[in-house]
């Protein structure tokens, strides 16, 4: 779409790098913070840069963080018995709120894919060996996603903290909650058959 | 969702100013922006603050524009016989990349909404009044959508324009190309019906 102004040219191409942003909502975007928001444009213009320059990650568990240390990391009340390895930061923060684990945590910020160049070091794995090599951890909770990249992560971090005679934990695979049998994947079905408990 | 840093708290707030961006999506899209793509928020911060200091509105056609007046308002090969009105400035682009028209426009920037404190003043009407005063323009058309605000507006300015002598047409209504008729809602139906040409 052709726009009267060079400068707000440049504002929709660069809305383009929010992800499901295609070039109609990004003209959508624009016209509305132009025309009804602008403070809210020079707010977000403020947020994204202090993010951008000031949001690193976690020496110990590689969240994101503006300190070296997350609270949650040097928090004694946390145990260091338990270590829960995520995918990325949206994963710790639902796991966090839903559940009662009070452990600690990895975040990969990302999934074991070597075809896209995605290898341990990337993932930190190399770290967390080393944390798991400290002797405190005695038992590794792998929640990644149920898919082929989780799969392949999962299996890298069982073998390394089986090497360490850690203990490893899946989380439980089976109907979601409110999930109508037929209307589940014919995989998730079988899991949940096979994986059945007594009553 | 909590979140592991202030920064990026407030970063997931700010995005919640873009329309359509609930909690969820403001957090996924931060995630994306710190995990994948700082340069981009780096780039879309840097265009947020120039587009919203810099860009105002044409003193002419009231589009926006980082000049007193646009290109397009001060091009002799124009028209200034034909004055097309339209909303916002997402209908003129459609309009200008759709049809021939290579005549002149005025940008509402909104339509007539009393009840939300929008009147003929914050549209811009009373300029638009002295514009047609001027004698140069020959013929107006109303480019409004077809909303209950939208035929208000188109309202108001066929009585303007009617008191002034000039020529007032609007967009033609009826079935959209691609239309099936056992789909359209019964007041297009209507219009189409009533509004029918000879073959």
């Amino acid at each position: 779409m052709s726009s009267s102004s060079a400068l707000l040219a440049q504002l929709i191409d660069a809305l383009r790098c929010l992800p499901g942003i295609g070039p109609r909502s990004a003209s959508r975007i624009a016209y509305h913070l132009l025309g009804r928001d602008r403070d809210g444009a020079r707010r977000l213009s403020d947020a994204l840069r202090d993010a951008a320059e000031r949001v690193g990650h976690c020496e110990r568990c590689r969240n994101f963080s503006e300190t070296p240390l997350r609270p949650v990391c040097s928090d004694a009340r946390r145990s260091g018995d338990t270590l829960c390895v995520v995918e990325n930061p949206a994963q710790l923060a639902a796991i966090d709120q839903a559940t009662h684990f009070r452990g600690v945590y990895h975040v990969l910020m990302g999934r074991l894919s070597p075809l896209d160049g995605i290898g341990p070091e990337e993932l930190g794995l190399d770290r967390l060996e080393e944390r798991l090599r400290e002797g405190q951890v005695r038992e590794l909770i792998i929640a990644v996603s149920a898919t082929v990249e989780g799969e392949v992560t999962a299996h890298y971090l069982n073998e390394m903290a089986r090497a360490l005679n850690i203990r490893v934990t899946r989380l439980a695979q089976g109907v979601p909650m409110g999930g109508e049998l037929e209307a589940l994947d014919s995989g998730t079905l079988t899991q949940a058959f096979e994986l059945r408990r007594d009553y």
